[in-house]
């Protein structure tokens, strides 16, 4: 197991949910120059550990996510983003209608009667 | 930057979430073992990365979480578990008056005039 989980990382988790209706929205990572840049420019603001580079929500889709607030956990080690979509999505996919969906979370997992695992 | 978050790791993160308030209880992690016993035993099962074992919540406390739901994200890299808590609490933690906290996202998180991040 690894780093993140054990807390020896430079990022922490971040829940993003819709300030209105509660859904979570995605959970990506921030570090600490996300989050500054998150309380700078009052959007939601992430660390993209695959370019390993700043991630400004919304910076090349449009679907920016406008802060409300931010909140973090008792260990202080994962933090919560209440936001505002701008727009209708935060995913970047898109439903049947070629919509952006509003979630990440659209695809309830649920066991099979074998006992594994189906999506 | 590390390994859970590049996605090569054998965890990955699961936000916790009351069914019913839509509050987000806690964040941590899951892998296979966890996520299998969190569909056998219907409450909300993760991995300590602390202890390296599984974490049946509520075990010890008291504070289970049955589960309602289980969804994955677009990229299936997160969970997010739907809960109803059995009893009040989900974070070990306690408030002013002895009762344990509803989640773990009690502090809000805010920056100083001069910039500098303040808890």
């Amino acid at each position: 197991l690894d780093k993140v989980a054990s807390k020896h990382c430079d990022v922490v988790p971040v829940v993003v949910q819709d300030s209105r209706s509660g859904a979570v929205l995605i959970c990506a990572y921030a570090n600490e120059a996300a989050l500054e840049a998150t309380f700078k420019q009052r959007v939601a603001c992430l660390w993209s550990t695959s370019r390993n580079e700043l991630w400004v929500k919304g910076a090349t889709s449009g679907d920016t996510l406008d802060l409300d607030d931010v909140f973090i956990n008792c260990e202080q080690n994962s933090l919560v983003y209440k936001v505002t979509p701008r727009r209708k999505g935060a995913c970047h996919t898109k439903d049947q209608y070629g919509n952006t969906r509003v979630s990440c979370y659209y695809r309830r997992v649920a066991p099979t009667a074998s006992g594994s695992l189906q999506l």
